[in-house]
């Protein structure tokens, strides 16, 4: 697995945590004694892939220097419902202080790998590989992407500086997809790919011209899709995007598209079932 | 609706900038007219209730401070497939550079907003009040809950600081619930209310005795809820919370429970279909 | 004592030392060899109560890892003129950078609590416990309010977030204390408590009616508030508030008021005399 | 006045009303309607020299961007009880949200001004001018700096970087303060100052006679000051310090020492009384 | 131009801001009457290309939103010495005080900006286009790659996510070049594209073969890099990198390489001079 | 040599790297084993001083905090070709993700001690000293006058706040450099030194009557620099500034002037070459 930036990683706990401690923890701070030690274990209550062990492990390391901890199962391993995915060992205040923040994060990126990885079942043996968009949750962006990642597919761009994307807005102002490619070329780095949005097969036919690294077919149906691979050829790698759910989205696999990006895996993101028990 | 501390949102809304523009747009810097103006409006695409205009309006205004907008559905109003929520006038590139980023925030606040507005029309004519829980995304809390309020439901404790909630091992460090809230009472400020977790009736029947604010019923049946209720008689508020799904949500509210708490009203969200178009 | 969550006393260490420091101390680190090591210990110059002695430790820990310390008096311990409060061991340079800084803090927050710990002594045997406002110091209210605490009294509300507190333009802009309750009841989550502030007799019979959690008691005198108590029989918290000195604090408790609230606990503290010897 | 600087003033605002409000303010946002206006203004309570309208119009500015405002008595201007400071005119929302932090904040620097304004009269007539510490809040060092200035003293050195003392552990480690300023002389820039702190008369010559830009006279007496002030004949700058009380302050003053500096001017404040009144 | 992200201009402008004026301006706040009202313009002392205008106006706005300006040579357009690049009329404090946040922002990026126009014009008629690397100043990275395109060169990858490049340590550890770039590319998104760095052409000849999108030739001398374009023949982009000094640059650009990535662009730059005069 | 404010520094790398890795390093991140561990060294490409090993040591440690490093040229140190500046011991993943943000850091700093060196070597023997100026890099002010320290030259005044510089505008506004001088001197604190810029010997005569700490004499040739070193006596500091280069700056030397400034010291700064070896 990747190393997500430490930096990046501690900022985002950073604000989870005073958002959700705030000043103080009036319960556990006026209950719990201030030496107090406890363990702890992260459950899976379903079955799953895991993702976000050192973020949750991170947010009682920022609670506790001193804390122990081991993770049993590492981020884009399968779970079994009832596994133990993480142990921890430290002062219960800082246990108890942490557990929300860190559910929060464990939950949320674990829902995102066990959706990944299911699509990613859904089309194994196909070309196709599941890639994520630009429709994430403001500030979690680099988490979700990880945890697709952790799911087994793709990232898509990171953001708007480093990949071109021509839409129709652009494309209009260029006066034609060739144009727009054309003028594009001429300024973007040697490092900055270039995707076209299309609609039909004359829009695929002037971008593949063109020369656009990658083309979108955007809505098309699965046979249209079979025809712009064939005209494609291997000239430009082909992504669909844009109304393909769990029904559809094997046969959208076997039209012979490159990618499949999709929204929802981190738009509409369901929790994954875990539970701390301290004792 | 309630004015959202702006100096928060525009923190976030800065970060989600930042996030998925990074320093310039490689497509439509290079390719739209730095002057050009454009005209966008923001269409449902489904029945629900919308959240999160404000939010959005101000990506554009963080982008290009000479953007105008109205707002024809504010927040907490219902919308039908088909209408449109805003409309704004500016510069093309703020527009298209802005458009993910707002469709992001208002389409996962409008997201909540109809989730909760859906399960408070389930309990309608209960005593019932659907609630939110500190199960929310990292960073996100404020808009969360927010959304919880604007689609009808009611915010649970904002955090750690502001109200107590008795678990386990709050209770056994103390040496029992009565112990527990005694101690408790002794310290926190005459503002702040206490909760406690209770799995039967004779741990209830000790919450109200030792005199908790507010009882939550942990994964009880609705049969057993109902005798709570009657054993409360009022002496406190009772919460019912674990376990409840949509199949489950009316008979829980029928048993005469004061608030019913949901954490997939901010940990498993499905973000409301909005589109953007820019003409 | 409680634990102040690290990641906000961080930020303001942080915050003090660049304020303090800046880039450099010019005279220490053109004077003292990099390597040099010397202790240090902080007395008291008086008699009072400590607190601040984990924020005074945290600066040295900032700015030299591994610097080593005994705290001998904990924040919320009475100390006597001449007894020392705690000694450290570390670089002469991070001792030497970190001492007015250590000192700004920890003199204020002695200076709070021993402040609040004086109230506390006045009222004692009565009903009233001391609690603080929100007339705290920018950037330093979680500061301010955990030492109230350690000095023994109690915490107000932390913002305006977390609890209700109805004032005159509130009461006009709703129709009068009865309609204000009313409405906000429905609004405010259910962890939230209703004040209301009253001038006279018939204001805090409507509050009752209207079922206040808390009342205030607004520049009443204790003559005034003993009628009061009678009235509201604990059927909410009576807060006096307003117009408090020394003098009339002891009588004002006799009263029988549950709550009273002094701001200069905050607004008006007096640095309690802490010195660092090094050698 | 001097314009301090905006960038400045506006984080320390923002921390503050963060703070405050935290995500929203539940008595207003439920009970004040989101369009209605109000006018506002500040009252003196008592008599003294007002300082802080400018950070108190821009809190509100800050919730507000529509706001009117007039500031009748400029920051460093003299006020009489029940005089008005300054009107404003918005949303009733954003005045009674930001009615408790510009409060805080013009209360405050209105307490070091008129604090400062009285020292500095006590010595008028004499050589000496009145100086702040480093003994300052945390975060607040500038708006305190500039209040003390606002009350017609004198700022000290504003951090460790801008000018050099050397205490006791300074001169030891450089075997002397002899050697400690030729060796600092040789190393800080030519705008550097350098101030050596004295106990004594023979410490003092040595220091003249080493070159010290400035002399701190270390808690002596006030005939110790005199014959000081008499060896140094104008060859450095002579500053009282320590113990200095009230009472002594003019008789110290009357030595003819050239500065006086109090710490109590920052670290031990006592808020100057203004009201704001909603209408 | 584009339109650099004005969150991420303004961030750096208000870090220089702090950093320049700190508090106060003690000379300015002392001397210049508060409403005072004065015009500048800034000249260019040199012939060049300007860069930077957009963030020397952001300045003085910063530190006074009535200010006026025309910016009469644009980001990218060349100035010959004595011309005048933009006017200003405003405040006299802000002017003083934003004259050298401004002056040092500007002045940096004409800077490069005329280096890498100098070195575009080298390489004209050649298939070569100049590059920048990642060897930029700390924080200054969008700064420095906007004025290197407003030069007329490109951009290589912004940061080590958006872009791969294979150097030793990475083709070591996966056990050729052939099995690095296959590893690779079932990892990386498809936007992603993949350099590989390479000594001679039987290296060059391997990453052609596994697909690599472009190909550096590090430090070879202009005839070897002669046969590397001829190997090549367009299957993959070719940069140039190392050693190239002004004498050689042409040489280089005309042994028919794509790219001439160039780290002196933003790691040596020698500031433009330019003046702002106030009247 | 000092030590740099710890958080500063902190701060500066932090940005620097989120800069430059962003998310994940995806070359690295996929084909560097996770627990892979490598040695590491930095070593001189040329003859100069070296300046900001601290700082690269704790880019390492901030990915890293397990890394090991021995330091074998100090700051401050001169270096020959060839030479070991300092040796790393630590994850791969970490050394190939700091390597460019430590290699940017050094080579900067070095080439500002490196070039403060020289100039320092060129007035040897001379009355005067090389200072740097206030003309620096955005956000990078700290580790640029670090720098120059480290290369034996001093600094001049940090901000706008610690010092007055007296330029044609404040004199204006004031009504000639007697008034302003005198204005001048009853506001600023005693630890604020006054300079004032003077272009003839008429303003330099009154400069000195005035009673300026400093006087600047701009753009001056030697010949008169020598007859206002004459006519000055020592009563003040004389600064020579603007025009100087490589050429004249032992001439400017030779005039008895005390401080000559040179803004290219960090306007202009050319990269020290240093190359990191990983192995």
């Amino acid at each position: 697995m990747m190393t997500l930036n430490p930096l990046y990683l501690d900022d985002i706990i950073k604000t989870a945590l005073l958002e959700d401690i705030h000043y103080c923890d009036v319960t556990t701070d006026y209950l719990i004694p201030e030496n107090q030690q406890s363990d702890a274990r992260f459950t899976a209550k379903a079955e799953g892939v895991v993702c976000g062990t050192e973020a949750a492990v991170r947010v009682f390391q920022l609670l506790d220097s001193s804390v122990k901890y081991e993770i049993l199962k590492k981020d884009g391993e399968p779970v079994q419902k009832g596994e133990v995915i993480l142990t921890l060992s430290g002062m219960t205040r800082a246990l108890l202080k942490g557990e929300r923040t860190a559910l929060n994060l464990i939950q949320h990126m674990s829902g995102i790998a066990t959706m990944a990885n299911r699509y990613t079942k859904i089309v194994e043996g196909t070309n196709a590989t599941i890639a994520d968009t630009r429709k994430t949750l403001p500030g979690l962006r680099p988490l979700q992407k990880y945890a697709v990642m952790a799911g087994g597919a793709r990232n898509h761009r990171y953001n708007l500086s480093d990949a071109a994307m021509l839409k129709d807005n652009h494309i209009d102002a260029a006066g034609g997809i060739t144009k727009a490619i054309t003028a594009l070329r001429q300024k973007v780095g040697h490092m900055t790919k270039i995707e076209v949005e299309t609609r039909n097969l004359d829009e695929l036919q002037e971008a593949l011209a063109a020369g656009a690294d990658i083309i979108m077919l955007d809505n098309m149906s699965p046979a249209l899709m079979k025809e712009a691979v064939a005209i494609t050829a291997g000239r430009a790698l082909l992504e669909a995007s844009g109304g393909i759910t769990d029904e559809t989205l094997r046969e959208v696999a076997e039209s012979g598209v490159d990618i499949i990006s999709i929204g929802a895996l981190t738009h509409s993101v369901k929790a994954f079932d875990i539970s701390m028990y301290i004792s």
